[in-house]
C-alpha cells in the first residue's frame, strides 16, 4: 500500500536508484495555489549534503511538476510530482546485493517479495521520504486557506534534549543551526554529538517535537480515524521511527486524572479553551482548537562505518561493514519529513470535516 | 470512520446508552472455527465489574452472532455480533447534558457534529471497545490457524513499573491478578496504586505491553501500512491512549547505532534469525520472524470523583464533578482491548500477504 | 467486500435464514432527520406479499434503529438498521443443501467459499436488498435537504413496453398499479404478462427505469468515479440484474453525433441548459443539472415450478423443480431497490464533492 | 478519484497537453515478467494515426517504466508507467477556452472545479486511457500466469452489427482489418460506414464486446463487489461509455426464466459446466468458470466538424466548429481500452479471492 489518505490522498512510487521517485497527489481540491518554488523549498531541507553533519551525497532534487495544475493553481486533477534521480551509481552496492544489513529491510524485502532492488535499499530507502515532502508542501499550501500552520524540530539526539517545552521556545530559530534544534545552546550539545558518533564510525538516534497551530476544533473521525491515531499511523510509517506520543505521552500515564484533566474556559473573545492542554489538543480523538503537539522516535541510523556480523542470502555468515557516504544522525533531515506527513494528515481530515454536518 | 482494516474489516456501531453496540466484520475467510464461547469470554475480560478494582457497574454483555457463522464455521460472508446494552439508566447522565466535562469528548462531537447523545458519552464511551473485543476473537480463531499468538499485560500502572522485559516473565500469570500484571510481586504495588487513588477519588494511568508470537516474516505493507505503522494506527484509536512504541522504542533512541543494531544468524533449523530484538520484530515495516512488542501508554481516566472547574455548552462557568460508576484506573481492562487490536491487524496483514507474490 | 460508497458508506450484513439481516450507514452528516416510519414504508414497498403479483411469503421486515439516531436526528456516528428474520422455515430448503439451482448461486459460493448457507439461498438471496433500501431511504432523506428527488418504475416486462419515455409520464402514478408502472394501459398488460407466466409455472423479467430529478451540477469523481460509472456499479450489484444504460444508451450508438450532441442554451433565470439530454445529465461523468435518467435490465426470476436438470455438489446429475413461494417476476419489487441504490449513489457524490474547491 | 481496484490497483494522472500522462500500479505481486514491449504494443493499438480511420494526429506515446521492475521482473513495489505529451499545440485550443463544446466536459468542469484545463480537453480528454492501456498489459501480464485471457472486438458500428455471437468468431481476425472487427464481410461495412460519417462532417458510435476466457470459478466480492458490477464500473468509467451488459444483458430480459436458466452438467473431465451461458459466467455475482461476455456501448464522437450553437462561459450564445484532427468514430481504438479495463478488473478480483478460505 503506498497511499496514504482518504480525501487528500498520495501515492509514492520509486526506487532509490531507478528512474526517479514521484508522487501523485488525488483529492488537493481546486483553486490551491501550487508554487514549485515551495516544492523545491521543501525538498531542499530534506536533500543530502546540506551541512556537514549530514551524508556528503548530492542529490540536487530537482522536482517536476507534471500534472493537475494550470496556470499556477489546482485544478481539482491528480497532482503529479517526479524527482529524478540524478547521482545513480550501481556499482556502489555490488557488495549488498545478496547481504543481509542488520536492522535493514534486505531481509524481509526478501521474504516478502522474493527479490528485491538491492541498488541503495531500492524501495526501502529512506530517498522515498522525498515524495512525501513534495507532497506535504502542497498539503500545507491547501493548509494555509484555513490558518493551519505545523512546525517541527529536533528536541533530542541521543541523550541531549531541550529542556524546555515547545511552548517555551522560539520556532523561528529551526533553521537557525544545521542540528533544527530552536534553542541554540542545546543545538550546540546536540551538533558536538552527532559529531562524536561520526568520529566513532557510529550513529545516533533523537527525538523529533511537532506542532499544529490554528487547528479548527472538529478534526478527526471516530472511532478509528481519530486525529491522534492517524497522525500517528503518518508518522510511524517513516523509515526509523520506533514511538509516537501526542499531548502528555508516556509521562502523563504518571499524572493523576485531577492533574492531567484540562479544565474548560470560554477566553475574551468566546472561544472555548482549555487551561492545560495534557490532551494534545485532542479529545475523544477529535481536535479541540489547542495546539496539537507529539513526539516522534527515530532509532539511530542503521548504517554504520564498521564490520558487523550478519549473513547473506545463503544464509552463510559474512561480516559487512558500511561504506560511502551516510548520515551519523537522521533527525535534522526527518524535521521536514516530520512535517510533511503532519500536513498531509490534517489536510485530509479538514477535507473529511466538511461531510460531518449535513 | 467506523471501519478498521482492509481486508480483514471490521464496521463498529452503537452508543452507551442505545439498543446496543455490536461490530460487522468483513473479509474473515472462510473456514474458520468461530465458537461464541471464545467470544464471550474475550468480552468478559473487558466487562465491567470483574472484581473491585473495576467499576461496578454490572453490563453482561451477552453477545448475539447474527450472520456469517454456518454449523459453527465462517462462511466468508459478513459477521455480525451485537451487544444489547443491557443496563440503561439514562436519568444518570441527565446532568452532563448541557456540560463539557473535562477532558472529555462532550465539547469536541459537538464542535463536529453540532449534536451528541450525551447519555454515557454516547459513542465516546469505551463501551464502543467492547465491539473491538468481540470481533478481536474472531481475528485470534483466524491467526489460530496460522500459529500466531497475541497477549498483553499491565506494566506499569502510574510510576509503578514491572521491571522485567516480557521475554523474562511468565505471561500464563497475566489473568492470575486483577491487575493483569504477570509479576506478582509488582501486581501487588498497583493494586495498591489503584486503590489509592480511588480512595482519593482520583485516577491513574499506565501502560500495557502487547507482545504477538509467532508472526510469520513478510507482515506489513510498505510504504504506508508498515506493520509498526498500522498496529500504532490500530492503539491509538483506543480511547485514552496517548502512546504507542515498538521494540526498543524511545529508550533506543539513545543507544547508538552498533549496539542498536539486531545481528543476523541462521538457526539450528536454518531460519533466519537475529541475536538481539531492538527492531521489535519488524524491519522495513515488515515482520522479520521474531516477536512483535510494543508499549501502550494510557492516560488517568477522565471522570474523577472531585468537583471540577469546566463550562456548558453556553460557554458559561460551572462545577461539575463525576458521580457513580467509574474505573479509577483502565488499565486492566485495556489488555483485551490492546490484544484485540493487535489481532485484527495481524489478521489483515496476513490476508493481505497472500497478494505479495504471483 | 460488503460495503459500498465513500464517504456515505453502509455496510449490509445477513443471510435469509439467520437471525436478520442489517445495514450499518457511516458517514451520514449529522443533523439529518431520521424517521422510522419512512425507513419502514420503504420497506414496504419491497417486501413479499403486497400483491398477488408477488410471493405471498409474509416477512413483515419490521426495522429496529439501533444507533446513531439521538431526538429523531443524525448524530454523525453510524446508524444501524436491522430487520429481524420473522418467517424462518429452514426446513424448506433441506431439498437444495447439496444441490446446484440452474442460475442460482449454489455452485459459485461453494466455488468461492467452500461451503454456503443453504438455507433460502443464506446470503445470495434477495432478502439481502432489504438492508439496501432500508439505508436508501435515509439516502434520500439527506437528498431531500438539497433539492434531489428520485423515481423508479417498471418500464419493461418481458417484450411488453412502455410507449413513452420518463418525461412523458405521470411518475405520481407509480403506485397506482401492483406492476409499479406509471403508464395505466400498459401496466395492465404487464399484469396480464407475469400473471401469465406465473400460470405456467415460469417467470419473467423486465426493465426498470429510474430517474434523478434536481441533481446540482458538479456531482461525479473523475475519472473512475464518474457518475455513470458509480451509479452502474450500483445497480449491477442488485440480483438479476444484466444491464445498465443512462441517457441514450445502447440506442444511442445508432445517433450520429450531431444529433446525439446536447446543445447548450443559458435559460430565462440564467442556469445553463441543453436542449436534449442524450447525455443523460452526466457529462465527462460530472452532473450538469439535468436529470439523470437510466435502465436497468433483470433477468426472468431463476426458480421456477418446472423440473430442472442439474447437479449436486458431488457432481451427479438431478432433477429439481421449484417448490413454495416464489415470485413469477422481481420487476414490482425491484423498483425501490433501484431508488434505493440510486439515492445511496447520489449521497456520497453529493458529500463528496464537498471536497472539489478550497 | 484516480484510483482504480482494490489490491490491484492503479492511479492515473496527467492532462492532454501538460507534461504528459501516467499511471502508478500498486499491488502487483513480485514476480511479474513486465516486458516494456508488451506495454508498448498495447499502446499503439490505442494511439491515434494508426489507420486512415482514426485522427491523423501522430501521438508516438513512447511509455517509460520508471519504477517497480527489477531485471525485467515486478518486484511488489509501485510500477510506474510515463508517456511523455509529445505533440502539444496548445495553441490550437484557445478558441475554446471559455465555450462549453456540446457534450463535452467543458461546462461540468467547470461546474464542479471552478476552473478546468482547456488545452486538448486537459483531464477529461480521451488520452487519459492511454495510462488505462498501459496499465491493462500488466494486468493481461499477471493474467498470464492464471491461464486467463482478454479479447474485445467491435461489434456494432451505428445500425451494423456483427451478425453472430463471439463463440462463433475466429477472434485471431480482430486486428486483421482497421475497424476491430472479427467478421470480415462486416468489417468491411462499418469501414464504409465510418468513411460515410466522416464525409458527412459527422461521427458514428456503436458497440464492442468483451469477453474474457478461463477465468477461475470463485471471482468476485458479493454483495456490493459482483463480477458484473466492478466490471461495469470500469467500463462505464470510460470516456463516451453509455451502457454495460452482460451475458444475456437487455435481450435477455425478454427470456422466459424456463430458457434462460443455464442447466449444470459436470463434463468429462469432472468440471462443472453449464450448457448455456445466459449468465455470462456470473451467477450471484461469483465467476462460475464459462465464459465473461459483455457489451459496452459508445455513443457518437462528440467534435464534429460542424457549426454547433452553444454558450461560452459568460452564459453568452456561440457558434462553433470542430476543428483539426479528430476520430468519426471511437470504436477501433476504444477495444484496447476495454481490454485493458477488464484486464485490471480480473487482475484484482483474482488477488482479492485470495483471501476467501483461510
Amino acid at each position: 500500500m503506498n497511499t496514504f489518505g482518504t480525501l487528500f490522498r498520495i501515492t509514492t512510487f520509486g526506487e532509490s536508484h531507478g528512474a526517479g521517485i514521484g508522487v501523485i497527489i488525488d483529492g488537493c481540491p481546486a483553486g490551491v495555489a501550487v508554487e514549485t518554488g515551495q516544492i523545491q523549498a521543501a525538498l531542499d531541507r530534506r536533500r543530502p549534503g546540506q551541512s556537514d553533519l549530514t551524508t556528503p551525497r548530492n542529490e540536487a532534487d530537482r522536482m517536476q511538476l507534471q500534472s493537475g495544475v494550470f496556470e499556477g493553481i489546482s485544478t481539482g486533477t491528480p497532482i503529479s510530482l517526479f524527482i529524478p534521480n540524478a547521482d545513480q551509481r550501481s556499482d556502489d552496492y555490488s557488495h549488498v546485493a545478496h547481504a543481509y544489513r542488520p536492522s535493514h529491510a534486505d531481509y524481509t524485502y526478501d521474504a516478502k517479495y522474493g527479490r528485491r532492488d538491492y541498488r541503495g535499499g531500492g524501495r526501502s530507502s529512506a530517498r522515498e521520504t522525498a515524495a512525501r515532502v513534495a507532497a506535504g508542501a502542497v498539503a500545507a499550501a491547501l493548509l494555509a486557506h484555513f490558518g493551519v500552520r505545523v512546525a517541527a524540530y529536533v528536541s533530542a539526539v541521543g541523550e541531549i534534549e531541550v529542556p524546555l517545552g515547545y511552548e517555551k521556545l522560539d520556532l523561528s530559530l529551526i533553521d537557525s543551526n544545521p542540528v533544527r534544534c530552536p534553542h541554540p545552546a542545546t543545538a550546540a550539545l546536540m551538533e558536538a554529538r552527532i559529531r562524536a558518533a561520526q568520529a566513532a564510525h557510529d550513529t545516533v538516534g533523537g527525538i523529533v517535537t511537532g506542532v499544529a497551530f490554528g487547528v479548527p476544533p472538529g478534526l478527526g473521525e471516530p472511532v478509528f480515524d481519530k486525529l491522534p491515531a492517524v497522525l500517528g499511523h503518518a508518522l510511524l510509517s517513516i523509515n526509523a521511527v520506533k514511538g509516537f506520543e501526542f499531548g502528555s505521552g508516556f509521562a502523563g500515564t504518571q499524572l493523576p486524572g485531577s492533574e492531567h484533566n484540562d479544565e474548560f474556559y470560554t477566553d475574551e473573545i468566546g472561544r472555548v479553551r482549555t487551561r492545560s492542554n495534557h490532551s494534545g489538543g485532542s479529545q475523544g480523538g477529535i481536535s479541540n482548537g489547542a495546539d496539537v503537539y507529539f513526539r516522534v522516535a527515530f532509532k539511530p541510523v542503521a548504517t554504520i562505518l564498521q564490520p558487523q556480523a550478519t549473513i547473506n542470502d545463503q544464509g552463510e555468515s559474512i561480516t559487512l561493514a558500511g561504506r560511502g557516504r551516510h548520515d551519523p544522525c537522521v533527525l535534522p533531515r526527518a524535521v521536514p519529513i516530520v512535517e510533511a506527513m503532519t500536513q498531509l494528515v490534517l489536510a485530509d481530515l479538514l477535507l473529511r470535516a466538511r461531510g460531518n454536518r449535513v
